[in-house]
């Protein structure tokens, strides 16, 4: 056993994922996370006996009230929010949405909102849509050469016209772990609200949304959080906004008496009124046993095999492949649990790699993102990745 | 056996359900269907297999394909609709939400929508939110007695101020099923679009969205078609208009080329700019299977076996149910794949009834639906299901 596996708290925590046949090295665990063998159990039960036993009866037994219940072992175990204020819906880009309407439309005198252009596709498209239809003017940060957002850019950009600022907890490509509270409190200090994307930190990087005063918050299910290909995403809204915002997209599940099917929307008490569709109860399985798993480790404990893991690979990418770019920060506590490197020939390499069963992912033009998901990715795992990526590059 | 279930040419697919443990009379297949055995194991796989083996290489190998790919096949066996105009994503509230903006954006001039009041909350919400931000007037119809929308109430109030007729195909309550292809062609006639929203017909009543001229559509993954609770929904945009209406959710898998992740949202061509998030791939696992099933019955097969179902429902109801109402509509030509009854006790019978495993469901005030599931229910559980309101109700 490699003296960094055989060191690790959390090594055997690894043999709870199923295991990818022909997989050498899973360095992707960032974009897809792994299956936990329980949530393959799961879901098969779970189609036999609830669905194909209780059926409807199982609204009545608990689906109806599960978006609410994980959302608040997400928000006890993974975000640092109180009961009340998570739900599971949606996907992460469809929140947006909803959430960054309902926050411009209740501050209807400001005219801007902040993002960055490092922010992930879905979360500037958006935007920009959102922009249109309100008459907004996007203001955008340019990112430090790291690719965050900074305290500082968000205090120069930021005024009283500012309704709202969107920013990435970590970075999707570089991997830069913004300062979420200081920013936080720098558009507060402005009068604006703060809304950010935990799609990748949510299960890796601790966050303390309620003593950090956030706003509102969305994040992705299918990433550290092990929910599957394209899992159900979550949203947060802090309780004291709760009665303010209303968000655009009024579906029975989000009124006050779904089952009155009365005339007339009203929208539900609390976190309830950010839904609006029939739940996604299937889906939502896997994502029970990655919380149950994240609440019996604790958080803590998977930041710091998640620090230990990139500190390592930054360690092999300096020594195995120097001719490769660090993308992501030096620094460990501005870094989230992926590391980038840039190199020319990676595109051209990838095929090979994947088909070998090295699996890093690819982000244009030219990086390689080695993710090191805490719970189900060995030192040596990643020792073997480095290793298939400096010889594909001297061959 | 009974006779009626001896002559059915379609007996034999009941038995590729899952038994429900202790399930007597499942009368509710047009609000949950029950889950495939195929589809119980297909979940089990694709989670071990496909999640856990190819992982983030799925995306792919067919992932990415799958809403597009099995919106053809809903196309081709269901919906009659040719390919590339069908989509599988989101929640029916969610799509409902995108489809109508993108209808009543496209028709700045006319600033009225038709609906009524049967249509299903969501469906009044939603264009309730709609009308409220774009400054439009809903002009509600009056629905008919058997509760259904008909050809000459939308041709009194349909004009050139209409932009946008919405209405259900089945009537979630009563059941009455709307003649589309009138109502449709009555709809343009004065220059507006025509919306239909399929979710009790879709699997059970066979339309020709194409032949009929229908403009958008959105429907229900979790009936008739049996995709498990809170499975993921479908769209369909008539070809010609794909490249005229906008919808206003733009998340990355809408974009015309997502991997590029560049700056500047551009809608991908086709059917594909309605999308939005990261499709949801573990939940349309169970509609593969089910779709399968419904091209090797055949639609036509399935809508006999349903009016022949609900025909015998009514015969059951009158019967041995005197003092029960029907609120459904006697002709099999205009009635979907449910039949509902009226009977003050209704509700209070409901525990006891879905404990002793017959489960039909309830809708305020006093509605009982039988629903009837062509390829998962047979003559003789209906019988078991109307005998044991019987005697309750003689209880």
């Amino acid at each position: 056993m490699h003296p960094l596996d055989a060191a690790d708290p959390l090594r055997g925590y690894r043999d709870r994922f199923v295991p990818g046949d022909g997989l050498v090295a899973y360095l992707d665990g960032n974009s897809l996370g792994r299956p936990l063998r329980a949530s393959v159990e799961r879901l098969e039960r779970f189609a036999r006996e609830e669905w194909g036993g209780r059926l409807i009866r199982g609204w009545d037994e608990g689906w109806l009230e599960l978006p609410l219940a994980l959302g608040d072992e997400l928000g006890a175990h993974v975000l640092g929010a109180a009961p009340g204020q998570v739900a599971v819906a949606d996907s992460t880009s469809v929140l947006i949405y909803k959430l960054a309407r309902a926050a411009v439309d209740a501050r209807p005198g400001r005219d801007e909102v902040l993002l960055d252009r490092g922010n992930f596709p879905s979360d500037r498209y958006l935007l920009e849509g959102i922009a249109a239809e309100r008459g907004l003017t996007l203001r955008w940060l340019d990112p430090d050469p790291a690719g965050g957002v900074t305290p500082e850019a968000v205090a120069d950009a930021v005024s009283e016209r500012t309704a709202l600022g969107l920013f990435s907890s970590v970075a999707y490509r570089s991997g830069f772990l913004a300062d979420a509270p200081a920013i936080t409190a720098t558009l507060h200090d402005a009068g604006a609200l703060a809304m950010w994307d935990l799609c990748h930190s949510a299960g890796v990087v601790p966050t303390s949304l309620d003593a950090w005063g956030v706003d509102l918050a969305v994040g992705c299910g299918y990433k550290y959080l092990n929910g599957g290909p394209g899992a159900p995403a979550f949203l947060y809204v802090r309780r004291e906004l709760q009665g303010e915002l209303r968000q655009p997209i009024h579906g029975w599940i989000g009124s006050r008496a779904p089952f009155e099917m009365g005339q007339g929307y009203e929208p539900a008490d609390g976190i309830r009124s950010f839904l609006t569709g029939t739940p996604p109860i299937v889906a939502m399985q896997p994502l029970v046993d990655m919380l149950a798993l994240l609440a019996e480790v604790g958080i803590d404990a998977v930041r710091a095999k998640s620090v230990a893991l990139t500190e390592h690979a930054i360690r092999l990418v300096d020594g195995e492949l120097p001719d490769a770019r660090l993308a992501s920060p030096r620094d460990p506590a501005r870094r989230g649990g992926h590391v980038t490197i840039d190199h020319p020939r990676f595109a051209q390499l990838l095929p090979a790699l994947w088909s070998a069963g090295i699996i890093p992912d690819f982000r244009r033009p030219d990086g390689l993102r080695l993710g090191c998901s805490p719970l189900s990715t060995s030192f040596a795992e990643l020792e073997a990745g480095v290793a298939a990526i400096r010889d594909a590059l001297a061959a």
